[in-house]
C-alpha cells in the first residue's frame, strides 16, 4: 500500500491526501511531528534527503517528494491535467508560481503564528503573501477555473494555502473571487469549508 | 515566431534559450533590462502578471512563464523527459526543489553581488545555498545525471545556476561529483564552460 508522511495541518500535505481521496487509491497516513523533529531522524531523511514532508513511499519502496511533483504524478491521465498542451503548461506555470511566489509567503506567515505561536509576522512576508494573494484574485475575477473551464491542478495546489490564509493574518474579506472559488474548489474536493 | 523576453545573464532565462536551441525552434530573443524596470512596465506586465523573466510569447500571442513551466511545454515529446512514469515524478520533484530550496539562495546570492555590488550576502542566504549545494552533491556522487540514465529537465534546470554558483561566493571546489556534471551538461548543451 502507498504510505504519505505527512502533517496533517500542512496545506502541502493536505494536497496529497485531497488527490489521494479523489483518485481512490489506498494509503496509510502516517503523521510526522514536525515541531519535535520528525522529519530530521536519519529514517526521514534517508526516505525526504530535503527533510521536508510530504513525502509519499510508494507500494515498491520508492520515495517521492515535493508536494506539486506528487500531484502531478498521482493525477496522470485523470481530468485534473487538461488535455490541451497550451492549458497543460499554464497549469505547470501556477504550479511553480505556487511554490514560488505564494506558499514561501501566505503558508509561511500560517507557519509562524500557528506553528511558533508568534503575533507579529515580519512585513516582507506580509506584503509578498497580499501580493500573491493579489494576484490570484485578480486572475479569478470572472473565471470560475484558475485555467481553462474546470478543476485542475492549479486549483488544488493554490487552494491549500489560500484558504487558510486567515491564519497568517491575511484578509480574504475584501477579495470576493477568491472567496467564491475557495468554496467551489472545496465543494468539487467534497471537503468541508475551512475556517 | 516564438519570442523570448529575458535577461540573458539570467540563468532562468538562459534554461529557456538552451531548449530552444536544442529542440531547434526559431525564436527572437527580447533584452529586458530588470535592472531599469524593463519588467514592470505596463505592456511586460499584461504578459507577465507576476513581472518576472522569462516569459516566452508563442506564435498566436498568448504568453507563458516560470522557467520550469516554459521548459516542460518546449520539450514535451522529447528524450529529456523521461519515458517511465517514476522517473518522470522524480524529475519533476528536483524541478520543484530547484525552485523552492535552490535557486531562491544559489540565484539570489548571485545576483545581490553581480547585480546589485553587494560584497556581503545574507548569512541565511549563504547557509541555506550551501545546503542545496551539499544534497546536489550528494545526489551526483556515484551518478552521471540526476535521475536515471540519461539528461533530463533536471540536469538542465540545476545545472544554470550551478554552474554559476561561484558568483554568488559559493566554493564549487571541493564538490567534485557537481564540478564533473556541470561539464557534462554543458557538453550536451554544446555550452561553453562556464567561468
Amino acid at each position: 500500500m502507498l504510505t504519505v508522511y505527512g502533517d496533517i495541518r500542512s496545506g502541502n500535505c493536505l494536497k496529497v491526501k485531497w488527490m489521494l481521496d479523489r483518485v481512490g487509491r489506498d494509503y496509510r497516513w502516517v503523521e510526522v511531528d514536525i515541531m519535535s523533529g520528525g522529519s530530521r531522524t536519519p529514517e526521514f531523511l534517508a526516505m525526504s534527503p530535503a527533510g521536508q514532508v510530504p513525502i509519499i513511499v510508494l507500494e515498491d519502496g520508492r520515495p517521492l517528494a515535493q508536494s506539486n511533483a506528487i500531484l502531478l504524478h498521482l493525477a496522470e491521465s485523470t481530468d485534473v491535467i487538461p488535455a490541451d498542451a497550451y492549458d497543460r503548461a499554464r497549469m505547470m506555470e501556477w504550479l511553480f508560481w505556487e511554490q514560488y511566489s505564494h506558499e514561501p509567503y501566505v503558508a509561511v506567515a500560517r507557519f509562524q503564528r500557528l506553528y511558533l505561536g508568534k503575533t507579529e509576522v515580519e512585513g516582507r512576508i506580509m506584503q509578498r503573501g497580499d501580493a500573491a494573494l493579489d494576484r490570484l484574485e485578480g486572475a479569478l475575477t470572472g473565471r470560475d477555473w484558475i485555467v481553462g473551464e474546470g478543476m485542475t491542478l492549479a486549483d488544488i495546489a493554490l487552494v491549500a494555502y489560500t484558504r487558510m490564509a486567515g491564519d497568517g493574518g491575511f484578509d480574504l474579506s475584501t477579495r470576493t473571487a477568491t472567496r467564491a472559488w475557495i468554496r467551489r474548489v472545496e465543494a468539487a474536493l467534497a471537503l468541508e469549508p475551512y475556517g
